[in-house]
């Protein structure tokens, strides 16, 4: 029986804005350096330790396993950065205000690109200076894999060879393996271990900073799924989280 | 030509108390995690950027790192943690004030296991639970590698095959290098890179938190070297060092 570890990152301070961020590299908030503290000593208290870590390469996600690692006091574990873990690409709604998006395009269209399986919002054009392809962190990723924009389907494809090719191996291998990343990344992730529908991931909402674990069989199914930390506190985050996105 | 800079980590909280540390994995002190984000903020203002970066197993230096990242905004960089680059094994020394050793066993004799380039100090019982054989961070690590105890040259002999095998060919192939290690496993780097004598070397002190840089040429041999931060600070900072390990 295997164990992997699932951290979604704490708040950054444009999910306190409500802006679109994607690959936008912003900053955790002081919420969210709580968050990942929280989330940190929960595993620490229940006796948790990890042989490797994997996470997105954009600072929110870093940062809270930062914090993580040294409440279990890991520091020293390898950490593997990739850019397949990264949150979904907003495109061209990058860096807009949630509501104010809303009011301009309606709340439904603004749902489509939210939560819609395969409808990717509209593309940031190449030229645009955020666009991937100019920031040194990609450059020894294949241009023609990077994104600039992505349906929740489009962030599954790109995941999945970061999971068959390295993470799902090292499960295997007996590691117990910690992930830190965002949003719709671990969506594809859980969408792919519990074999949900694309209706049923469109429903899961993952909390911030809340651990959650999987215990696996030697397939990788699902034997059980538990967060770790306070029960009435992984309720509130979980209704918190699914608030999100309603035009203000 | 290339560029590598290095880094001694900032203040341990066993600086502070004048105690051997080795690879007791202490934390950095308050004075330390400003060092560090100094030697960050010298960087960023002279646009420093990096390809890859290399440092310990052990948190000081990892957390130096951490910082130093953040202030060149590059969280995002990868970061290979190998035990080469930990400090020099102190031994049964570990854990001892050095002034209570300079009192029990003569500033003399602690001043040749302080300087002695090859007379190490007592080792550490494998039986002991600190001795590395026991700590999961280094379970893939050859037990045959792993020492109880080691004399300046016993750590250039483990760091070598490291930079010879990992960082040496990352810098030929034009990457900036960023390393930030310890006292003695970065004056077996400068001995390597600088063709000092056992007594030249035995004369550096590095001090913490102040970024050096290397210019090298094809042959990585030594172009130039300059600290990045206020030269009156950087003065302060080497005689400060020079003075440690007198007996109190």
């Amino acid at each position: 029986m295997y164990k992997l570890v699932l951290i979604r990152h704490g708040e950054s301070v444009w999910n306190q804005e409500n802006r679109f961020t994607g690959w936008q590299d912003v900053d955790l908030s002081e919420k969210g350096r709580a968050e990942a503290l929280k989330g940190g000593k929960a595993l620490r208290e229940k006796g948790f330790s990890f042989d490797v870590a994997y996470t997105s390469v954009l600072k929110r996600a870093i940062k809270t396993l930062n914090f993580v690692l040294d409440e279990v006091d890991q520091v020293w574990l390898p950490v593997h950065k990739d850019w397949r873990l990264n949150e979904r690409h907003y495109g061209a709604l990058q860096g807009l205000n949630k509501a104010e998006t809303a009011a301009r395009h309606g709340e439904e269209q603004v749902k489509i690109w939210r939560r819609s399986y395969d409808t990717p919002p509209p593309p940031m054009e190449v030229s645009d200076p955020r666009h991937p392809s100019h920031d040194p962190r990609y450059k020894n990723v294949d241009a023609q894999l990077l994104p600039s924009n992505e349906s929740l389907k489009d962030t599954v494809a790109r995941f999945l060879p970061l999971w068959d090719g390295t993470i799902a191996p090292a499960v295997k291998s007996g590691k117990n393996v910690l992930i830190v990343a965002h949003g719709n990344s671990l969506r594809a992730l859980m969408q792919h271990l519990e074999g949900m529908t694309q209706d049923e991931i469109m429903g899961v909402n993952m909390p911030t900073g809340i651990p959650m674990m999987y215990e696996l069989d030697a397939n990788l199914k699902v034997l059980k799924k538990e967060f770790i930390g306070d029960p009435d506190e992984v309720k509130a985050a979980i209704e918190a989280v699914a608030n999100q996105g309603k035009a203000k």
